[in-house]
């Protein structure tokens, strides 16, 4: 039997077997639930060495998915090398001839992962044939990125690798990036890149804070007016076939793509393209052109969301829509007379929380009819506003989180944690510790509350990230985040993760994700 | 009269030339000692527009570093564009069809910039013919970038660039970017892209911590094993070649380049090639396998410095090496018994910084057999080392750095100043805006001590930088450190750099230098 997350490495060496140094350790990242690595070694022949369905698979050659997988992960394992002429077949010790893909349920190989996706693989190295068995294909998705980790070459460049015994599957199922396209327009390649980083580190959400004050880049169908007057210039939109292969992209390497439309707050580049939408703010008495949150006593405005949110729940296929709900400043509609006169008639008094719980509550159900589950931020659950039983809460204001936790876990909500891990605060040193540290259920509450923690989000806002810093921002940083969501609780050795971390992020800059060092050092090329 | 600093737009507008728009103003950075902006626009042909050699200039077409300047001029302002028949030349107004640059004095074209190289330059744009006249190459080159920095495009794509008269030179005229290569070896791409980005800011000094404890990448020639054992690896290194690469892509854009070799601490790689070189340290007693810092009682110590640094003098042309002098750790020179011998003998009693002057000392006699000056960290003239009335103190230490200027410039010494302007200290936000507000002459002390102060270097450490992050980490934030070195004193004004530097960013990242944003926003591209 395995130990939870340690490395298990027998005394007991092979006789006259190739042995794997101490310096040589494969440098999983996020570890494993569980890894035997053996002492013996098996050698792979770059030219002849195949990734291929095994026998009893539910998936074959038709599983376009797989196929792109198997391609991907030969070429991160090899590089570039096409000629198996170069390479002498002739050396001592055993080799690593195949790795056999088996998915044992039906395969839905042109399915979207989602929140009920199975991730758990198993993965078996030894001669000549390794073994890679997973139910869905999502697991063998996180098992050929294991399998290439474990890969390394030795001093005269040769392939080598451990026979070894990985179970593996992740603490919680919900493993987030946000990245910000408002605040700066993100080109569609850095996108790709930052799925590329996110498929390294077994990350599988992505929440795509699309839209905010600054900009809307989303081009819309049947708004395209949106974009066209909210986008920072006509270059600076997604359009509909940007976004398709944004999902496709996304799909193919098992990471959800969660859009966020922020509502009623966060909307100044709404209402450049939608008249009405804006409530109109007044000072002393007198209409000025400044506009405030979402106008939630106009029938217009939910015409709109209706049409608007039926229109995203069309193009995006993830079965959750992030809602937003944060950070409503209530200066606008506090001016505003027309507002003071709904809540008069409402009953609301003074509580402007009544108000924006009112639109949030009519947003919900708009967006429910829709079939779509939703992701809200915490101001929502904290205002009262009702909710269905499976809305998710994403906690993000610090440091009191935990407290959060245990509230919205004792109303029976899921929740999402996000607020030790906002990584657009930058800071001097290795504040990925910072971010290892963090325990996600280390609050009060019962078992079953614990349960419903699905997950967090490491969280690159877009104030001062663009494509020139964004890698190198996120990267490693969100590594130490992808561990703590992925490999048991105990994994927490603050040097063995430096260990590993400094060698991954290095495969993460030979991969093409220029990720920033860990600390002092360099990375063999 | 032009005032200090300000852009005048004079009130008087032309008939029916084309103005200038508020928001089209050139974003000049940094802000030159005085300009006049005329509203009157002249246009600029891609095609035909050139840049050439005053028929009075002492220079002309055998002078290679303006004929590159000219060539890198054009494609800033003009991309990459080459087919003059694309634009047509019948729209209304005046033309601006060349620049004449002229030199007054000998012009010295295959010489290195150095500390006493003018920078000052004055530039007339007037239609058909603009006029940028320096006593030097190296105030032509500063001219170029003004230039280059007001030409913009119009909204149908058109060049434009406002009738206008600068009168520029620097405030200071040491302006440094430290770059750091031993924590992580840089690849020569990225120093030459560093060279690049200080040509964009005007700086004139690279500062390159070339080799400490971390690695050793200069590949000596006469010690060829410092290199071979001290780099992370064989691929790690700077060749003879990279450096005079280095060295003739520097000069080309008026740039020193200063190494620094510091010792005696900050050693640790130079002792894994250089037997002996280092002081062995003891643990109650007996030598244990750690070194300390370079061993200041052996004959042979000085006689390998002496010839390294004879190399490092012709290699480099620069008249100052760096010499460190830094963060000296007592602890090993205590625990060495023959080092306590020798200080007995010395009569240092327990005074080890007598020890480390009594090498520095020796040190400085060497380099000074070279002809060369030098320039060391503070703690060298707060140990009392005598020096040279030339010697350059560099000022490291926070936050009482105003005190310390007050000091090396009582003493009589020239000062740098670094201490408020490490770089590598990253934080949240628009932290510009800290390295912005300092000012260098702010302390107590005569005219004459203020006249001291030649300048300052905004240092980037490599502990946490490599090739993935070093530009957007550096630029714009440097930026803020270039106004405030060549700028007047009384250009201090937030909010307009801020419009100038947002600005400023965009076109370095079009000219190919990765700088981050400075907020929210978006560059036209």
């Amino acid at each position: 039997m395995a130990l939870q997350g340690l490395l298990l490495l027998p005394v007991l060496l092979g006789a006259g077997a190739p042995l794997a140094s101490a310096a040589r350790q494969p440098a999983l990242w996020p570890l494993p639930m569980s890894v035997q690595l053996s002492p013996n070694l098996l050698r792979l022949a770059p030219g002849s060495f195949e990734i291929i369905h095994g026998p009893q698979s539910s998936a074959g050659p038709d599983c376009f998915l797989l196929q792109d997988a198997f391609r991907r992960y030969r070429e991160y394992v090899f590089g570039y090398l096409k000629s198996p002429d170069q390479y002498s077949k002739s050396f001592v010790g055993a080799e690593l001839q195949q790795l056999l893909v088996t998915i044992t349920s039906d395969s839905e190989c042109d399915a979207y992962p989602s929140s009920t996706s199975d991730e758990s693989y198993k993965l078996i190295v030894q001669e000549p044939v390794a073994v890679l068995e997973a139910r869905e294909i999502w697991g063998a998705l996180r098992g050929l990125e294991t399998f290439s980790q474990l890969v390394y070459r030795d001093p005269y460049g040769a392939y080598l690798i451990n026979k070894s015994e990985v179970i593996d599957y992740p603490r919680f199922h919900f493993r987030g990036i946000l990245i910000d396209t408002s605040r700066h327009y993100l080109p569609v390649k850095t996108i790709l890149q930052t799925l590329d980083g996110m498929a390294f580190n077994k990350f599988n959400v992505l929440h795509w804070h699309i839209v905010d004050d600054q900009s809307f880049p989303y081009q819309s169908i049947t708004f395209p007016e949106l974009s066209n007057k909210g986008a920072y210039s006509p270059a600076h939109v997604y359009t509909q076939t940007d976004i398709k292969l944004v999902l496709e992209y996304a799909r193919l390497r098992g990471i959800r793509v969660i859009p966020e439309f922020d509502t009623p707050g966060h909307t100044d580049s709404w209402g450049k393209g939608q008249n009405d939408l804006l409530t109109p703010c007044y000072k002393r008495g007198i209409k000025i052109d400044v506009f405030g949150p979402v106008n939630p006593i106009l029938n217009t405005t939910y015409e709109f969301m209706s049409k608007f949110f039926k229109e995203v729940s069309k193009i995006f296929p993830e079965n959750y829509i992030h809602l937003g709900g944060d950070e409503v400043d209530f200066t606008c509609w506090k001016s505003n007379p027309d507002i003071t006169e709904f809540m008069k008639q409402q009953g609301f008094g003074q509580d402007y929380e009544k108000l924006e719980s009112y639109y949030i509550q009519k947003l919900i159900d708009i967006v429910s009819s829709t079939n779509k589950g939703y992701i809200v931020w915490q101001e929502v659950f904290d205002n009262e506003v009702k909710l269905k039983q499976d809305t998710i809460i994403e906690v993000w204001i610090g440091p009191s989180y935990n407290l959060e936790l245990q509230k919205v876990t004792a109303a029976g909500y899921h929740a999402v944690l996000a607020a030790p891990w906002y990584l657009d605060y930058i800071s001097y040193g290795q504040d990925w510790k910072k971010y290892y540290k963090v325990e996600p259920l280390d609050f009060s509450g019962t078992e079953s509350q614990k349960d419903l923690v699905i997950g967090g989000t490491a969280a690159l806002w877009g104030e001062f990230v663009d494509a020139t810093n964004l890698s190198p921002r996120l990267w490693p940083r969100a590594s130490a985040v992808g561990e703590r969501l992925w490999s048991p609780a105990n994994v927490r050795d603050l040097n063995d993760a430096y260990e590993r971390l400094t060698e991954h992020r290095c495969r993460m800059v030979r991969r093409g994700v220029p990720a920033q060092p860990v600390f002092t050092g360099h990375c063999e090329m």
